[in-house]
């Protein structure tokens, strides 16, 4: 058994060594790397997923996972369910015909780009051919990987949030299209008025940076295991929780939108930050979903970030970095301007009211695609109909709509719905954490620390060492309900549209 | 033949992958990695290595070279030479027992510390024991790699630039010693009078940059195919032609440190982006020889950085640039200032005058100790003897004397006089130059395109494809001759000091 349990955790390391090679060039490629080098850097890359792959592959990997499997009982809980979850992963690859797998491999290796000249030039037609191929290998992929409990969309589903199926969508969207929906009708038609002539001023990079800077110290964000950088989407990216890197795109016209986010990133960087530095060798030693992620995001984003208490004391340090572009405005305005609601047609650019619908619309969509009740053709169409019907907004063409984000374009369905569970994930575990303390009185002390250690203690430690809603439910002791979140931006707007 | 040829490429391009993943490591390690990082990276890079090393020295890796090698005279000349390289390498690999190498290596992943340690606390005593051990293993290996051809320390040479031996030192290093020691005491004997009140003013690093960014165009660095950043020691690093990347260290009080610095690194950078790119994916793809790369940095920063006729054109924009520190302030200030010649204590702080005696100080002590004349407990006496003979210096302590340079504790004995040997093969390519055209007025305009063309046709484009002598040969169409180097800097420094 010891033997065995060496042989994987040799194995693992090289995994780990092959994954590190990875994390980094994607990192350099997303932030410095010269245009001129990836047609070279493609071959390197390769043939370290080549390896990276046979050795994920092999025999050896594959019969010293199945006999850890059978002995399972007798493994410390982390590596059961490490073990666990491994073979489930390497037993779904093996149901997949190879030449399929290297065919679906083919078109994405070329669909984002076909993808972003018809976004571009807001050309459906062009994008639809490639789309097709896409849907019809994960329609595929679905057969193959259909179970007694997991069916058809819930294949993919699962693939990005464990065991979140249509059933809890369902529930969970149906809730927001009854109680949400006409709630945010009902904002979008009051105006907000406050002064805002601050929106449009100009706001040097370095100054902002330098005041992300000082929130990265209010957050807690540790620079010593970890870094901010620059690139054209903010993302976050680690290794383990002693490298962790986040970045940020500066507008000088845009005050607001390096801060928050900024914020978010910081979110997903303090999770990874607090994960048990234990588990560094394991392959546990990340946040455990995308869901769980994203709650961690959106609650420091708008939770924390967008709170009144949040910036009576910052706001004042806010002033002092841009005197004079902030001349004038109040704590309220501010307050006001970074809670207004808006019925706008990108997702990325919705805010935290109208957020949600969006990935309704596109849950709708991608159920009724899988289920064959409408096809790939039908979808501008459909999108914009549902546009209409939920924010009451015509879409003007198919760039500002149906070919608006990436993620279809790399065969990421099932992949949205864990943006909005995210986000009603974290208004869940505030009203459990209001009851252990009071968050945003905490926020006086000019740091998120109380906040940190609580979510470290309940939620981060643990890393990926058990199923996500395993861990989503130790955070608050109950099940999922998406009333929380219902009753929180209720809650929110009402007091700040005065309704 | 086709088939085995295929082998070796699938072999090589694996190698490269490895190659690769380390590129990038080191870049990230010595340009922006979080501190607290390195711990958990050593794992995955300790892997890599391994795996690296692994195919290196495989059956498989050694039975294609040598069926190569046996069949060389068939091979297209690039190939042939890239075999008989590699079957070198791998012969010396061989050759030392493994035990051996590895104690070696134990030695080494903390040699650089310990002697970090001891240069901070000026104590000779605290890196002794460990130099004495490299010596040792060095010696052995000495030993293990001698041919009729090679004795002693020329193995150590060798490693660094291929057969420039002791023989060839000695005639460089007397000569400098015969004719360019009693010159460049005369000249330190001499002060230069101008207005050099802009040497402690203040640059601030954003300006700074903006400068270097226009001396990229005007050095035609392609930043489509690289990059630059900044980190604490500048370095020039890169995978092929496509990706060229190097840094910068600014210093508020200090504004020529950073353009010479640069200029210094772009030409590296700027042979390294000539290379033919149809050699990416072979071995030979970047600069052939520590000695011809130093060439190509110190020709463009000293014999062009540093001469009037470059200044005259881009003086005006650095004055721009800086109005209020540069006023008053003239070209030949200017020129003066940068080709100041000063007896100093440290070889990275030494003028181009004096760089080469401070080499001459280093090889005259490896030689000696490789030849058993000395021992290591000698070398604090010897340095500070020499120094005294050479520059006519007192050393105060082994911080400025023995313990300033990190080579030896990474076992670099044989490394140094491949810097001296670059500045002098500058020289004399110079005058091979200037038979072809007028090298300083082709400056006027405003670039160094017609010497980045020479060099390109010249050296750069061969890239490693073959012997460093002969590419070096093929640009000056004659032997090394020290002469053009000493006669280079007396004709430039009586100049400037009107002698």
């Amino acid at each position: 058994m010891e033997n065995l349990i060496k042989q994987y955790e040799n194995l693992r390391k090289k995994m780990k060594a092959y994954q590190f090679a990875n994390y980094l060039a994607s990192w350099d490629a997303s932030t410095e790397a010269p245009k001129g080098c990836f047609a070279n850097r493609s071959i390197q890359m390769g043939v370290l997923s080549e390896e990276a792959y046979k050795l994920q592959t092999s025999e050896e990997t594959s019969n010293i996972v199945d006999e850890l499997f059978a002995k399972k009982e007798q493994l410390e809980p982390i590596l059961k369910h490490e073990i666990e979850e491994t073979k489930r992963s390497l037993d779904n690859m093996k149901k997949i015909p190879m030449n399929e797998y290297v065919e679906f491999m083919t078109i994405l290796s070329d669909s984002q780009q076909i993808w972003a000249e018809a976004k571009k030039a807001a050309d459906w037609s062009k994008f639809a051919p490639t789309l097709e191929k896409i849907v019809a290998y994960l329609k595929k992929y679905v057969q193959y990987l259909e179970t007694d409990r997991l069916k058809g969309y819930d294949v993919l589903l699962n693939d990005f949030e464990r065991d979140f199926l249509m059933e809890d969508c369902d529930l969970f969207f149906d809730a927001l299209k009854r109680d949400l929906v006409p709630f945010v009708k009902k904002v979008l038609k009051k105006p907000l008025v406050y002064q805002n002539h601050f929106e449009n001023a100009t706001y040097p990079v370095e100054k902002q940076k330098q005041f992300i800077y000082y929130l990265q110290d209010v957050m807690g964000f540790d620079r010593n295991r970890g870094l901010m950088k620059e690139s054209e989407h903010p993302f976050t990216s680690g290794f383990g929780s002693s490298d962790v890197r986040f970045t940020v795109h500066y507008y000088e016209n845009n005050l607001t939108s390096a801060i928050f986010s900024a914020i978010h990133e910081m979110g997903h960087a303090i999770y990874e930050q607090q994960v048990d530095s234990a588990l560094e060798q394991t392959n546990s030693g990340g946040g455990a979903s995308m869901a769980l992620h994203e709650s961690q995001s959106r609650f420091y984003e708008n939770i924390i970030g967008r709170s009144k208490e949040f910036w009576k004391v910052h706001f004042p340090k806010l002033k002092k970095t841009f005197p004079k572009q902030l001349k004038g405005i109040t704590l309220n305005d501010f307050h006001q301007s970074i809670n207004r609601g808006q019925a706008s047609l990108i997702r990325i650019e919705a805010d935290e009211l109208t957020y949600a619908i969006h990935i309704m619309l596109r849950y709708d969509i991608e159920k009724a695609l899988f289920n064959n009740e409408i096809t790939v053709n039908d979808l501008p169409r459909v999108w914009n109909e549902k546009m209409k019907e939920y924010l009451d907004l015509d879409v003007p063409n198919d760039k500002e709509g149906v070919l608006q984000d990436v993620h279809w374009a790399f065969g990421g369905f099932g992949y949205f719905p864990s943006y909005a569970l995210g986000s009603a994930y974290a208004a869940q575990m505030l009203a459990t954490m209001k009851k252990d303390f009071p968050v945003f009185k905490s926020l006086k002390q000019g740091t998120t620390k109380a906040i940190n250690s609580w979510f470290k203690e309940r939620l981060h430690r643990y890393g990926a060492t058990q199923h996500p809603k395993a861990l989503f439910e130790n955070v608050v002791k109950e099940k999922f309900q998406p009333q929380y979140y219902i009753n929180y931006l209720i809650e929110k707007y009402s007091q700040i549209y005065n309704l």
